[in-house]
Parts: structure tokens; sequence; C-alpha cells
């Protein structure tokens, strides 16, 4: 029999592609790890869980393990509708729909969006897992520079006018890969220019929480209310592994076409695992648990910061994040990070070279590195061996440096 | 501004819009329930998942809780695999990958296999939310008459030449909607025609391990290896809100493509959903639990089957379905079973009319009965006001009955 694939999944999947042969040399295990992006473990609230199963099950068993609705289960979006709330967001229970981590998200996001060929536009460099997601629909993916203030609001609004995007794709805090927080001002520009324009704003905020230095951030839902369609999870604040995300829009036209595609899809989100969640915020100090794991993630950014700064050469540069996981370093000119991957590699160190973060760049300069999941042993161990290797590098491409 | 939906949402959902009218009516609570798909829930192992729960957490919460592969929970994969050995068939650990629920297996099938326009067959009348799954797709969907010994391989046999179709798909044990069977004669020319096909056959198979009467059924996996996708769920057996589900594919180059979407659309499945199921698994007799399932809904089965030889009229027919969770019923030519359902739903009697389960067939003269989510009682008071607004419908339409 002749296998006969759709297109969908018969076009090059760079990104996939760069993924599958991270995974396959992590396989080969005892790593230094700075490639992921996983929580620290340490943060899991495993005794908390276990005893919300508990509660949840003996009182409530048969609504926990039944078919359920495909928005989700109500006292969790009206917990989450509440936490908006208190930031001053408009947002109601009815606004949220649960998913199955917010890369479910962005897919329902997309599926509901984009036909082949629209334009969508994305951070330059963009989560890769995004773009992963949104080519599943073939767009025509527009690309506008991420500087340290966020996303240039001159290119931004050149997109918009040109090719009347579908959605502008954003990480506003703590951006991932780069680490990056759009400024106040950068905010409003960029919202004036959405505004302005037929293009939804897509605000990918799972990190938000995570900011351990300076003042919280503006949201660009408050901004743009329903031009807005805003993204968040509990993968980072509780645990990834139980996959719950959600999805706020205030547009209702559009509320219903995602929780007509989410119904399509899968029916809905275990409900088990939304009603587990749901008693667990309710017993515990959800704001407490958030505060001691940004003190955890300070801690480890500080010691990779000082780590960075003792063994890169000084031809090297890194951003200095205000929250979230991620540090984006950029290697001498001249230098390729997905050959700096090939060697640490070689010597038991992860990072994710910046590639498959970019649309079309390849061989860039740039790579990230994820700080909140391993000891300071282990990230000051791993920093020394990248910094001898792009010592090395250096002398090899005649740079100085070794 | 403008909301610019994929053309992909605002195409029409006739099966979706008639799920959302029966969802809003039975909102209206306090009623006679056949129109549905649920388990009964005294079926559901609560205190034997909590205690699977904590003992997963108080062993192995980190990795319960954290990222994990897109395939899917090891050992449980290793178990379903095992599960199908016992039964004859060559199946293998790598063969498995978790679903969010076999709703969501449908779906990465159709979204590997089908561009826009491929035709793909299906059963007539059909699973519903399989219908709305493949048309995000857009197919061209042909269908094959099912007779009570299963699909017409003749009918089917013109469409795989005609049409080459991308996939054939089936209920083949006690289908949704008829509660039929296809006989062993049937399965062996249908697996035949297929064999000489470039079509594959997507073996859905939620109900089979729920068979209450005669012998179990030749699965059609075991005729065609790799040319068979094959799908399972634990919604019937264990719990359908825990949303566990699994393909089956020997296909390598298809698996493959299968696992890179589910990563690109949600990463992975709920691992705490999928050690808890395990651990579950392990530790309790799952084949006596089914048993009690067979036990209770054979009873059930007969309640109804019973009720409807006393209350229909001559003129009604029906399904004496060997397992599963319906029963398929056929009112007096000439009568719709829309207009039925709309004079039942007034009297707080809910079924599933006939015409969602069709491609294209409207006001068709079916409706499906489900029997495993009712007490006796309910179940004979239900029938029998169906049966009085079918001798009232007759003696309007000027026939026989009341």
């Amino acid at each position: 029999m002749e296998l006969r694939l759709s297109e969908r999944v018969r076009r090059p999947d760079f990104q996939g592609d760069f993924l599958k042969m991270i995974l396959r040399v992590a396989a080969a295990g005892n790593l230094v790890s700075f490639a992921g992006g996983l929580p620290n473990p340490v943060s899991f609230p495993v005794q908390e869980l276990a005893e919300a199963t508990r509660s949840v099950l003996s009182r409530n068993g048969e609504r926990a393990l039944q078919y359920n609705n495909p928005q989700g289960y109500e006292p969790l979006r009206q917990l989450i509708a509440d936490r908006y709330a208190k930031k001053g967001l408009a947002v109601t229970t009815d606004d949220i729909l649960i998913t199955n981590g917010s890369q479910q998200a962005l897919e329902m996001i997309a599926a509901t969006l984009i036909d082949e060929g629209d334009a969508i536009v994305v951070e330059r460099p963009c989560y890769l897992a995004a773009l992963q997601a949104f080519h599943l629909f073939n767009p025509v993916v527009r690309t506008v520079e991420l500087t340290p203030e966020g996303a240039s609001p001159e290119e931004l609004q050149t997109i918009l006018e040109r090719d009347r995007p579908k959605f502008f794709y954003t990480v506003p805090d703590f951006q991932n890969p780069t680490g990056l927080t759009y400024s106040e001002g950068v905010r409003r520009r960029i919202a004036q220019a959405i505004l302005r324009s037929d293009t939804l704003l897509v605000e990918d905020n799972p990190y938000e929480e995570l900011r351990f230095k300076g003042e919280a951030s503006l949201s660009f839902h408050k901004l743009l209310g329903e031009q807005c369609v805003l993204t968040g999870s509990f993968s980072k604040i509780v645990s990834p592994g139980i996959r719950l995300g959600w999805i706020v829009c205030t547009c209702k036209p559009l509320w219903e076409e995602l929780l007509g595609y989410k119904q399509r899809v899968d029916l809905h989100t275990s409900v088990f695992g939304q009603m587990v969640l749901d008693e667990y915020l309710r017993n515990n100090d959800l704001e407490s648990h958030i505060a001691k794991i940004r003190d955890l993630y300070r801690h480890q950014a500080e010691v990779m910061l000082d780590a960075l700064q003792r063994h890169f050469p000084e031809e090297a540069s890194w951003t200095r994040p205000e929250g979230g996981m991620f540090i984006w370093a950029t290697l001498p000119a001249g230098l390729a990070a997905v050959r700096l991957a090939e060697e640490a590699a070689k010597e038991g160190v992860m990072i994710a070279a910046g590639d498959p973060f970019y649309e079309s760049d390849r061989n860039v300069p740039t790579f990230r590195l994820n700080y909140t999941n391993s000891s300071d042993e282990v990230i000051e161990k791993g920093i020394a061996v990248l910094g001898r290797i792009i010592r090395r590098m250096m002398a090899e491409s005649g740079r100085v440096g070794a």
C-alpha cells in the first residue's frame, strides 16, 4: 500500500526536526541541560495535589470522572477570571476556555483564524512551538524584530498596513526565547497600531507571574479588550504535566468558534485534572506558592548571570531577564550557535541554539539558556564548559579569546 | 475590527449545531435522557483511582507533574500493548500513541491523512463526532450503507475503486449509533477489498470490551496489519472524564507523523492522568471490573428491549445489540425522528434523532437510544412516553397505531 499523507504533515518542519534532534541527544542521559524549558520540580505541590485529589474524588467522584462540557469546569474558569479581575482586567467566567496546556490554546487560535496563505506576524526570534503550531495552517509568516524594549512598533505598523495579518503573536513578558520584556511605551504604541488595524493580538503569557524584579507589566488585554486574545497556563506556576492552560477571549463570536473547534478536536479537557487543580487552588495560597517559585528563579538567574560574567568572553553578550525562565546569549560575531551546541553536547552540556526560534534565519549567533531546572553547581559547571568552548571556537576562527 | 475567521470554522457544521441544540434542551434539567452516550457512573472506580493517585504522587510525584514525551507514558503504552497481545494482535509498546480520548485520535488521523477534497468513506449512519472531526479537513465524504451484518462490501469496493479514499472509518463492534456488529464474513470480505486498495481502514473500537452476548469479534487489525489504524479508549471501561484514549498504528511512517502532529497540537497528554490510570490498572483487576459493567449494561439493554416490545407500535423496529451502549430504532414509514425528538423533549424525554449521524440524509425515521445511564424505572417511563407520542404521530399522519 502506498501511504498518502496530507500535505499538512508533509511540509518541512524545521522547528520539529530541530527539537527531535535535541531530544535524541538528551536521551543519551546524565547531561547538564540548559536546553529545555522545564520548571523546577521542587516547586511542584505534590502533597497538596494528592490531598486535593482525595477530596475531589470522595466528595464529587462521579462528576470528576464523567464527560463534561468543552469550555471547561466552571469553578476553575471562575477562579481564573477572578485572578484577572484582581489585576484590573475586565474578564468574566464566560470569557475563559480551558485547554490542554497553552500549546493547545495556540493551535486552537491558529485553526480558527488562519486560512492557507494568510499572513500572521510573530516576533523575531519567536517561541518555536508556536511557530510549529501555526505552520500547520500554512500561513505566510512575517516577523518583527524584538528589541530590548519589545517588538518594533514601526516595523509592525508597516506589516499591519501592507499584509493585513490575521494576528500578531507576542510573549510580552520574559519572552521565550529571549527573556526580554516589553516596555510600557512600546506596549502603548503597538496597541495603537493594532487598534487601527483588522489584526488581533495574541498575548501569550505563561511567565507573567514569574516576575522577580521590577514592576508588573501593563497587559495588552487591558489596552485592546476584545482585539486581544490572551493565553495563560498553570504549567509554570503549578505543574506542566497536568496540561492545563486557558484562553481569555472577550470577543464572543470568536470565543464560540474556539469552543466549537475544541469540541471537535477532543470533546473537552480532562475534568479530573481540572477539578483536582481547582480544589488545590481553593485550599492553598497560590500567591505565596508563586512567591516561592519567584525567589527560587531569581536566585538561579543570578547564579547563571554571575557565571556568564566570569566564564564567557567579553565579546559575548546576553539578556538580563526580570522574570521567567530564560537568558538569551549572543556569540562573538562570526560564530554560529549550532556549532556551539554540537561541541557542548559532546561535553554533556545542552543548549538550545537560536535557529529554530527564527522563521528563516539560520546559523545565527544566538542561543537560549534555561536556568530554572539546574542546581547552582550544575549552572556553574555548565557555563564554564560553554565559556571554554566559545573561546576555543574564537581561537579556531582566528579571533582572540583563547 | 472586522473578525476574519478561517474557512475551516465558517463552513456549516450540521452535526455541531444539532449537538448544541440537544445540549441546550438538556440544560433545562430533570429529564429522561436516552440522547447521550454516557457510561453509568456506578461503574467509575472512584476509591481505586483515589488510592492510585495517592500512590503515584507519593512515589513518583515529580515525574507525574513534569513535562513528558508526546507518545505517552511508556508503562501505560506497554500495558495497552500487552492486552492486545493477549487477544492475539501483533502490537508492541512502540505502536501505541496516547491521546486525549479517542476523539483526539480521530482528529489526529484525519489531520495526517486528509487534504481538502480527498475522499474518505464512512458508514451510513456514522458516529457524529467522527463526522465533525473529519469535516475540519474538508474531505469528500462517501458513505456505505450499514446492514445488520456490517457495511456492504460491494458498495465499499465500488467506492475504493472509483474514489481511492484515504481511509474507511468504521466502528465494527456495537456501532455508534446503531449498536450493530459486523459479521466475520463481512469483515473478511471488507479486509480483502481494503488489501487490494491504497485505502487505510480506521477501526474505532471504544465499545469492543462491552460485549454482553455472543462471541468476541475478529479485529480488522488482525486481518489488515499496518493497513489498519486502530483506536481505543478508557472512557467506556474506566472513566471518560480522565480523557485517555489511544491509537495503535503499526505503519511506522504514519506513527511518526501522528506523533509529530500530537506534539504540535498540545505537546502531550496529561502525564498525571496517565500515571494515575496506569497505577490503577496495575493494582486492580480490570477484567473483573469490565465484567461488572457488561452485566450492568446487559441488564439495562434487556430492560429497554422489553419496554420497546411493550410500548412501541409493531410498525416500529429496532436493533438488538450484543454489547455497547445503543439501540437504533426506526419509526413507522413516513414519520421523522426530529419531530419525535421535539415532541418527546416537551415531555422531558431526550433522544438523539438520526439526522446528524448521516452525512446528507435529513428527516430520517431513525433515532438512537442510550440505555447505559438510566435506571430501570426511568427506562420504562421514558420508553412509554416515546411509544405514546409515536402512536399519536401515526394517528395524526393518518396511520393506525393510536
